[in-house]
């Protein structure tokens, strides 16, 4: 199985990485940029499938692969 | 406009994030896990839309927010 996760900050949360590649961007010929938020992108290739993975899977991406307190994760499976 | 953009390490580049990430992963109950790769992932609001504005996206991306030496970028739009 692949799984790919993605941690975003929470939408309450600074993004202090994020309004330096916003204020970057607008500097470099796009006035247009709202808002950038930035997270992190995981690939995981595991040996197995199934629903008792998927539940593994998603204790890790809270225990480990994501600060519950200040980040959202999305998990996608493939 | 919300594009997002995913930036990974090149297939032939080390990830010694991503390994120390496996290794974790494998220890913490999910000897199952065979590789693990980590990269950026980012939301950008921008005002506006079309193939211009597009371009101008994957310009930013190729000089701004990946290094195309290491790194590889995808751009997806919503």
């Amino acid at each position: 199985m692949k799984a790919r996760v993605v941690v975003t900050p929470k939408a309450a949360v600074l993004d202090p990485q994020g309004a330096a590649v916003k204020e970057a961007m607008q500097h470099l010929g796009m006035p247009e940029v709202k808002n950038v938020r930035i997270g992190k992108y995981l690939e995981i290739d595991v040996n197995g499938d199934g629903a008792e993975m998927e539940q593994r899977l998603h204790k890790l991406c809270r225990d480990l692969l994501s600060n519950p307190v200040i980040e959202d994760y999305q998990l996608l499976k493939e």
